[in-house]
């Protein structure tokens, strides 16, 4: 099996030598922020994560959303399908934090009247940058119809998702999904939600209960993710 | 008369007191790029950037675009009407060059197959950001609405630049316009269209007719500019 490390969130994917159109993603116990520089092993953390991303993956699909996901496989893994994934991210927003604050100098916790969708071009060499439609087409990374259907798809996946996390008393605030193409050339979501990649806040008390401990050294890493995971089992199970 | 300078084009806009729905914009010899960290004056640029841009505006105005201008004054100044400005900028690509090729990785002078539109929110302490149209709505700055009303303006601008600029052999590249707000409300291009704001390459022989000669110590700033000036005196008078 050949193993490829993904975007930041610890989870490596293989190739099935037998199904070459499936893949086994392995979550794992790493924890990384500002491209790398910083980063940790949180024990525990990999069979979290895969035990939240399996959840909320098997949500969005029983909503009709295609996701690479096909089932949990085991503690830490996933079988999804294969796919090529596309340089891009889009991270939707629905109250202010993070990059979005830093860049437009507005102050964190408003929440959005307007869904903000925003889309980076993965390149560590360019470090990420924030990029608009037009350049991503212009790059050759998708069409303005891949595009169309990229924004619908998260605006799907946010309602499902911020219905699902107010049941479980906590604020989806932001959130970022990557995707990849099928052989058939359809472009499907193909990253797990976690975490690692989703700013939850506590809805009654505002506590994060994400990465942002992590990068801002708040301590309690491991436990907020543990928290985020047994109360969205106590509300689907 | 209250003086305003304006954004880095070295013009400088004056309320009328009598007359304050109408201002007087006045084009000067300074230049600067990089935030106003280089800076020079080039003996006779106001005038020559005042006849480009008069000119270039009331060709927009003829094809039904609507803009602050209303007549050239004097050599150096023109008649506008008078628009709270909006901290947006658009800047249209028809060819790969300066921030975008930077941004992106890309080489400069490639042509694109489909016109790139660029949003910038104008704040010097932010370092004039790139954002998108969520980012412009959630900072209050323009409606969904008023956006399309500005892509759609901008597009038919450059529709019509394109073509005159290719009789005066001169390729657009890209150009930066702004806009402002009339008291009912109505937004409208509101910034001269210069060497300064657009880039102009030579259709023959690619020579840069533009800021960038500042930019990168080319040498012939002056030169360039009157070369601009004159090609589109030819070719309209």
């Amino acid at each position: 099996m050949a193993e490829t490390e993904l975007y930041g969130g610890g989870a490596v994917v293989s190739l099935l030598d037998c199904e070459p159109d499936k893949s086994v993603v392995r979550y794992t116990d790493c924890i990384s922020a500002y491209s790398y520089i910083k980063r940790a092993v949180i024990s525990g953390k990999g069979r979290i994560d895969n035990g939240i991303s399996s959840l909320l993956l098997s949500l969005l699909e029983d909503s009709g959303i295609r996701t690479y996901f096909i089932k949990k496989l085991s503690d830490t893994e996933q079988l999804c399908l294969s796919v090529k994934p596309i340089p891009v991210e889009v991270v939707v927003r629905n109250v202010i934090a993070g990059s979005m604050a830093e860049r437009l100098g507005m102050r964190e916790g408003i929440r959005l009247s307007d869904t903000v969708y925003d889309l980076f071009y993965r390149s560590e060499s360019l470090r990420n940058p924030l990029i608009n439609d037009h350049h991503a087409v212009a790059l050759g990374l998708v069409t303005y119809e891949e595009l169309a259907g990229i924004y619908s798809t998260v605006e799907k996946a946010n309602n499902v998702l911020s219905g699902v996390f107010a049941r479980a008393g906590i604020d989806l605030v932001d959130f970022k999904v990557g995707f990849g193409r099928l052989p058939d050339g359809s472009v499907i979501l193909a990253e797990g939600i976690t975490p690692d990649n989703a700013r939850l806040w506590d809805s009654a008390t505002g506590e994060r209960l994400d990465k942002d401990r992590f990068r801002k050294d708040m301590g309690r890493v491991g436990d907020a993710y543990r928290t985020v995971y047994e109360r969205l089992r106590n509300i689907t199970e």
